[in-house]
């Protein structure tokens, strides 16, 4: 038998299991410097003195490194819940990951199951700085039925992540106006407004997969032409990170998500789209008497659409435009900070 | 109205006005190595023990940093003057910049403007690294007239940066010759000579994106081939860097540049276009008796066409071919160092 | 004369010549992030707390400082041996290059000659972190007869390096299982085993240039799209690393190769390439009662053509497909390592 892996399939994951998340990744600099090259973020968080690795660059490192063990058989990337960031990582700080199999539903196919699993990422000093529940949808290796066809173990999972779990520590000092170049702060913000973000991001080839490979993601359906008809398909990570950096222009002062309550991959993205997106205010929380307020977006990231065009229309996750549909907690400032004495 | 920002306009400028610039950006291993890769530069000072940030990765920084409130709405970058950087930037530290309006014209056609900019960036702890005046075409918001059509305010720039403002102090310890590969020191030179570099750099979609994208610059008509009928523009500052980096063979025992007294963007660079560069030795000044003399060069950046094989033709800002032409003073050692013991 | 230097020729070297090298080259975060983005490798060792350098990284940098003064009129690199990496480089550190011609042979067509290279690789310390021979097919400037037609000097080479020679020492700590998903160890594997490694890497125009330029090899065939008919040449460190990295799927829990025995770049590879690899075990020794072993491997890197989709086939240098075919001695822990309490 070869010793080359072929990943896991449906029969091969057991309810509590714990399933290896290769391998512990220290982010610095490069990283950094990588994220902001074949992105464009511009946060003022996560390029300034702070050494603030960014929060999707953790969560894109953390989801990674489930891959070999989850997701190589997988059909699709079905959700996310629950998704917290719970500390910043800084610069030069390793990440380590750990994922344990919570749910199993064996499809009616008799082909395919779902499998739900915890995913948490530590610090070496142990502190954890990020925990989801992700489910993913994997095919079966051969036909017999399992117990989880008809006994499926289904979690329960909360909709949205409550305000009060939010983690709003750590976030001094705030960036300044004239840092960040915006005017809008927290209070200038009403829920059912929407934001068309203009700018657009065309893929190419090579930068989705360095991108991909910058996490060490490994599925092969990334980076082989030959096996996938000169049509390799972008990681999902990178239409999310992309969407998340347009998202900056009017939302200048935001201080970088902090939670990701759900997420669907609705339509496959190739090198040659060119994305363009759109956020809708859903639910704002003042936290009490923070200096920061939370803002629910509802990040929407079309392809070779650009919704500024389309001020009329409502996209759905049924619009083969829209790619991504993603649903977070971000934090941005109550007032705008005073105007540091320059620097 | 929405939140997100379509530019500034001719009249949304003032006199004195400071512009913001935002982000502050740390400037690292990551940003270093970035620009290697994108650029192919093997100046000796920026890549080895020194940790010295290579000047023109801080200019286009800088530069970027003032896109979103001075340039989104520009229809050329019409020119830099009076450039000087003051002292290196060390891997690690941030970069603040800061910009005002010097100068406003309306053009003739009342449908744009120019605006002039001094823009300085300075360290965290306040100490300035480098300073210029750049100046832009902007488009007008409406037609009604301002007050700059008939009244311009147009400022007195030096034609050169005097030798006497170059910065040679932080050159210690000079890279030996052995270091370099290089034999050709100060002396050497002649004002009047040309020389051909040789090596020919072609651009590719992804990393000239990458490149822009380095720098957070935002300007969407480099990124988005939907709005740019599939030729994104290229960043001004990749053909610059790229030039430099080949302007090494034959200056291989250079400091780095420490002023540009001029530059003009000629003509669009895309993707699939080769780059070849020329030099010309148009100044000499020994610096005193300095360890260093500084050469006044010309770089002529062309594409596809090699000046070397084109030894009798000189090429002026009118020809389709040139892209760049760049004035700088540029430091190179007087004599060659002694060979340290190895290492 | 001009002062571009178009590269030495056969006529130029002279036996105990020291070739300069450079440039001196730090490296960093940036260049381990950009090297992981560009190869995807995944090795445990080099991206997680120790803050090791891959050790082809190093290689390719070393390899690189050489080009200018070696290979700019190369038309082949004929092979290496005897390279040995003593002692590993940790993040931040600077290395520089010595090269001593060792080696001279004109070839019987008297247009070219071989040269051979004894190369060796410091950190400002003084410390050796590699060496070893290379040679390489030069042009010849003139039709001049050299000495080292009638009288080649030819070294004489190990045809491999001895297990005695393999630096074992700095391994501590060995990555865990939990650590590298991998459950093979040294005492699993046996001579004449053969592991296909399954994954497929497309390469991009971009891409290859980039991770070209990081080590600052500036060889232009790799570069100049209008001097190739379109087609730059791949460099032959990127299908190296690239299949280095594949292969460590059966691998997981090597340390990291500490040897090259030979090397052969068969083939010319160009972007759209897909690149797989197969590795046959030819060789182990157990390293005493060390707690790695080491395994002597032959890994041969194919183009559009999936090895594991020909069990049955046995690839030569002589087949088109084969692009590389690599002989080094890599370490695999010999048990696995406690699953430490995480992280």
């Amino acid at each position: 038998m070869s010793k080359s892996f072929a990943g896991n399939f449906f029969e091969d994951f057991e309810l509590h299991q714990d399933v290896p998340c290769p391998t512990p990744r220290r982010l610095g600099s490069g990283e950094v410097a990588q994220y902001i090259a074949l992105t464009g973020d511009r946060t003022a968080r996560f390029c300034g003195e702070l050494g603030h690795i960014h929060p999707l660059l953790l969560f894109h490192q953390v989801l990674s490194q489930t891959v070999r063990h989850v997701s190589l058989n997988a059909i699709a990337n079905l959700g996310y819940a629950q998704l917290v960031f719970s500390q910043p990582v800084s610069t030069g700080q390793t990440v380590h990951t750990a994922a344990e199999v919570i749910g199993l539903k064996e499809n009616s196919s008799q082909r395919s199951g779902i499998v739900w699993l915890k995913t948490t990422a530590r610090l070496s000093s142990g502190d954890l700085v990020l925990s989801f529940v992700r489910w993913v949808m994997v095919r079966k290796r051969g036909s017999e039925t399992t117990e989880f066809l008809n006994s499926p173990i289904v979690p329960v999972l909360q909709q949205r992540v409550c305000p009060d779990s939010l983690h709003i520590e750590h976030l001094e000092p705030l960036p300044t106006a004239s840092q960040t170049g915006g005017k809008w702060t927290y209070e200038d913000y009403s829920v059912g407004e929407r934001i068309d973000h203009h700018d657009g991001h065309t893929i190419t080839p090579g930068e989705h997969m360095s991108f991909t490979r910058l996490f060490q993601n490994s599925a092969r359906v990334h980076f082989d032409a030959l096996a996938t008809q000169s049509k390799p398909l972008v990681f999902g990570g990178y239409p999310m990170s992309i969407g998340y950096a347009q998202m900056l222009n009017g939302l200048e002062n935001r201080l970088g998500l902090v939670a990701i309550n759900s997420g669907t991959h609705a339509h496959p993205v190739h090198a040659g789209d060119t994305l363009y997106s759109r956020t809708e205010i859903i639910e704002m929380d003042p936290l009490g008497d923070a200096t920061v307020g939370a803002l629910r977006c509802r990040l929407q990231v079309c392809k070779n659409i650009n919704p500024a065009d389309h001020p009329d229309t409502t996209f759905t996750t049924r619009d083969e435009a829209l790619v991504l549909e993603l649903d977070i907690w971000e934090l941005v400032s109550k007032t705008t900070q005073p105007h540091r004495s320059h620097p």
